[in-house]
């Protein structure tokens, strides 16, 4: 029997989706899941969006160009234009999903052995990305005790190898909610500038920021205008992720034009999806405040009631929908799958992503889980109160943190 | 500034798709263009896929499983077990079109530098998606004038290395027409056991055989169970190709595990796109009958009337929608863009994809398109008048060949 590839092989499980078929067992056992692992909103898909779907009239559902339908990208240049980025319709390349951004730009930038610097925990796609590329990812660690605010420019500075070719960052962070200050932004802008490094800037939680302050886009950032590269998303703005729709954007032309080899080869990028997202631009500032306000309480609440669990720690996260929560667990790989499948509290148990996948350096995040706030305020307060009698239920309890 | 990869600047631009841009233009000057480049057939997709389309009432557009609806590939399986080909729902990956299917196989099954041998001339995104993965792809020429029959196995067994690690046919052949007959399958079977090989195989037009024997799949041949990967798309099957969704199916499980980590690392196919396709696939007899014989009338019109020009020759396909033909011009990359940028007759033109892409050896299919007989009987007659009057007026026109 042939043997899979070292890559197949070696590839990293997805720490958001692995613990799926324990979970769909523990549901086929009756058991209620809170599923907490992915960023799989319940918040109802603007209705402009759904509308959009059921008039599709098209006698075929045809191929689209690849790299997005017109009309789709100038829709999207009115929406940058409104938060300040200036870009036009050839500066962006509509992919399938931010994931496929994130794939092809990587490939796009970097061969195998090249070095991107993220700083971690990050979240756990990239890393496979990155493998899928064969680029090796360099780690600047951000801890929890300290918020998990971006470490001292110093500390990527003296990662940089001949083989650096990119640093990545997502801001609003997936898995921590930290948002970059301009400050920090423009120390990124220097040294990008200085080793003229690609800056990949995954920005799709841009909507979620609750300090009050504006998210800064990588794209405002002057004098790198060449190297960076903006991944976006409907998907969590929207509550569409089903649609399979984001955008690869940059003003260097030869990124985008190895880009689009990728996406040729792709041939499109889902037609239907790109319709609904078309619509989905003009969703009304109610729906999206709306949303807004709901997420902010449900942070306010989770992250309160996370830190009174004994042993539990949390900092509060000032933007997307993600917290990263230390727990008094011996190795929370094994506690989030005990979870699933030795554990119940009056018929419901909890899913949770294990944080170790959003470190690339093994031993680390062992304690630690993200939690998505993708539920209501009622139902992430059973869900805590599950994980509370979880944690005094689990033999691999250790003593808790000071 | 920054530095694509090598792979990116290396990677081939697609023959079927990188003149669109000219095309576009050509369209924008009110010139009418047969875009006879892509598989995109204007065949009305099936009645019960655009109903499903409507129908939806879903409040939230939501990932859908990494492998794809449990409902979908149930339906797969009914379909498959109607071929004769006996899989479970665990053995089928949904994908983001056939595509996908063959990138994630590649990188699952190919290291870089691992070699995987294609008859040539191949679909031309094969060698995309190689080149993703780090692959080389070693040829073995099937010849115009031998109606691109499989060159014997010996040929095939030539070019073994201790880096071999697969075999890809497509069949029915993309862009040839080509149908493997029992005998040949049978001693590539023998091949791929001999040298225990992955075998991919692109059965994605096997609804369009014209010559009355069935074509056989992949997934049939006895002893090499493990071996077989097979690539399946709703894309050709239903006139459906903008919803981008194809399958992985293996009985090989180390391959399924190795495909779904790459799976789920982009999360899910698109939701609508599987929605449509299982409806798509009650999609009633008279309907799959009635195209069957629109593309039979097509090919023997489309060959007969190329074969009718002078200088030109094509064999006559037995099954697909495409036909490689040989034109009486110096370069046939220079030839379809002189159309597309230079040409018109009577206010129309052309558009077909040169073959040179379709071959990994620089120099081959020099003087040879794909053309897709994708469009209907009166408008292939105008096409090929155009091609008829375009060739008369091509500077490059060699003396034709005997």
């Amino acid at each position: 029997m042939p043997r899979v590839s070292q890559r197949g092989d070696q590839m990293p499980a997805s720490p958001i989706r692995r613990l799926v078929p324990m979970a769909v067992k523990a549901m086929n056992r009756g058991v209620k899941v809170y599923r907490l692992n992915i960023g799989q909103p319940d918040v109802p898909t603007p209705p402009a969006a759904l509308e959009a779907l059921h008039r599709i009239d098209r006698k075929v559902l045809e191929y689209s160009p690849s790299d997005g339908l017109l009309s789709l990208r100038e829709k999207m240049c009115g929406y940058y234009a409104g938060l300040g980025i200036d870009v036009s319709v050839d500066d962006i390349i509509v992919t399938t999903g931010g994931s496929e951004a994130v794939l092809f730009g990587f490939m796009s930038c970097f061969d195998p052995g090249d070095e991107v610097i993220m700083p971690e925990p990050t979240y756990a796609n990239y890393m496979a990305f990155a493998m899928s590329a064969g680029a090796k990812v360099v780690p600047v660690m951000s801890k929890i005790d300290d918020g998990f605010r971006l470490p001292p420019v110093e500390e990527f500075e003296k990662l940089i190898t001949p083989r650096t070719k990119g640093i990545l960052i997502c801001n609003p962070n997936n898995p921590t909610g930290y948002i970059y200050t301009e400050e920090e932004m423009l120390k990124i802008r220097d040294l990008v500038r200085r080793h003229d490094l690609f800056l990949f800037s995954d920005e799709v939680y841009r909507e979620f920021c609750y300090t009050g302050a504006t998210c800064m886009s990588a794209m405002q950032l002057p004098g790198i205008e060449e190297n960076v590269i903006m991944i976006d998303s409907v998907s969590k703005r929207y509550n569409e992720c089903g649609i399979r729709i984001g955008a690869i954007v940059t003003r260097n032309k030869s990124v985008r034009a190895a880009v689009m080899k990728f996406c040729q080869a792709r041939l499109s990028p889902p037609l239907i999806g790109q319709i609904v997202a078309e619509a989905s631009i003009d969703t009304p500032e109610e729906y999206m405040r709306a949303t807004f306000n709901e997420y902010v309480e449900r942070r306010n609440f989770l992250i309160e009631r996370i830190n009174e669990i004994p042993g539990c720690f949390t900092p509060m996260p000032m933007g997307a929908f993600y917290t990263v929560a230390r727990l008094p667990v011996d190795d929370a790989d094994t506690f989030c799958r005990w979870c699933l499948e030795k554990f119940e509290y009056e018929g419901q148990t909890v899913f949770m992503a294990p944080a170790s996948g959003f470190y690339s350096v093994p031993g680390m995040g062992k304690q630690e889980v993200r939690i998505a706030y993708v539920l209501e305020k009622e139902e992430l307060a059973k869900a805590m109160k599950v994980l509370e009698k979880a944690l005094e239920a689990y033999p691999g309890r250790i003593p808790q943190y000071s």
